[in-house]
């Protein structure tokens, strides 16, 4: 199987394999599978596939909506929604959002590496920055959004009733959702708001809290 | 109210405030206060206190114990157990941790800064590194822990039958615990093991999950 150049320099630069070595690889369909390296240098190499190691395991259909923040944040949000297991990640922008633009390839390495260093088989595709008005135009209601509610500050609305199935959990910009953006989710009937406990969170720590309450009462955690 | 050195550069130096502007002031037992600014510079200042403006607010009886990784990650955990409630932190040291020190004033700054940021009135104590055996032998069997066991990989067992009260979060180092430490911490009969999953968590990732999981099935954030 023929590597480019970046995953070349990847084995042969940063993780300092050499041509024989055995490495772990995936494509994010098909599981994990054992290879050798038979050269790996700065314009690019080849792997020898050998046998299947862990079958390809997808997360539940979940996607996670966020208004980007900071640059470090951002990233962190990625990396964490990988791991966590969302499916897609669709950075939105909202009222109070600051930046105009994304570097999506470079969140969506962000996403690869989080599910290398994870040993993960499943790669979420990270979207390009978009309108959440536009979104939610389009928005298909057989998929219901966890709308993490920062006004909501108290008890969190309990997640037992709501059923499991297609899920999108939105979270809000530094600032929260501006009053005609909530008067607007108010009224959407699949959207439903949970209140994330009586402190304030900062927007990366309200995505990795609603992804593990969403996964524990409605994904593959549940016992 | 005198202000020492370090307090008086953050509001001058840093936050860029003059005397007369007003700040909001908490001590971590009293809730948030309105103060004027008499004087701020280099060497010290002073306030004038008004009025409070926000009670105190304590999070549950929750500790957070985990092994230090690197330290951009071990910051972060700071910031999110500051955040998401805890009410003490306690670094420990497991046969696969590699720190043998941490920066206790620092991770401590971090905590106050989580707090600041957050509008928060509580600041957890964070405690020096200290063994994980140690800790274990002087433990109060009053205090339930809720060990997020990376062996554990599948369902997650449920929470719904544990009870509230005093309890601590425990959070593996990188690689988990050695054999030798699962062995101890299985026979303890205050320690509950719990998976995050059925995908390898980064210790900082599994860290926030545990405590929002533990906040609202336990904690404070319970509807």
């Amino acid at each position: 199987m023929p590597l480019d150049a970046a995953q070349a320099h990847y084995l042969s630069g940063v993780m300092r394999q050499k041509p024989g070595d055995d490495v772990m690889v995936f494509n994010g369909r098909d599981g994990e599978w054992s290879a050798r390296i038979d050269q790996a240098g700065k314009r690019g190499g080849s792997l020898t596939i050998g046998q299947q190691t862990a079958p390809q395991r997808d997360p539940p259909d979940l996607w996670l909506l966020f208004a980007p923040i900071k640059k470090a944040r951002t990233d962190f949000i990625v990396e964490k929604a990988a791991e966590l297991g969302c499916a897609r990640i669709l950075p939105v922008q909202s009222d109070f959002t600051n930046s105009e633009r994304i570097r999506q390839d470079r969140l969506q390495a962000h996403a690869v590496e989080a599910a290398e260093q994870c040993g993960g088989t499943f790669v979420p595709a990270v979207a390009d920055l978009q309108p959440l008005s536009r979104l939610l135009a389009g928005w298909d209601p057989a998929r219901q959004i966890l709308w993490a509610d920062e006004a909501m500050a108290g008890p969190a609305q309990t997640l037992a009733g709501l059923l499991p199935g297609a899920w999108a959990i939105l979270i809000g910009p530094e600032g929260g959702f501006s009053e005609s953006e909530r008067v607007i989710l108010r009224g959407l009937p699949f959207v439903h708001p949970v209140s994330l406990g009586p402190r304030i969170l900062r927007a990366d720590t309200a995505a990795v809290a609603a992804i593990a309450l969403w996964q524990a009462a409605l994904g593959d955690w549940r016992g």
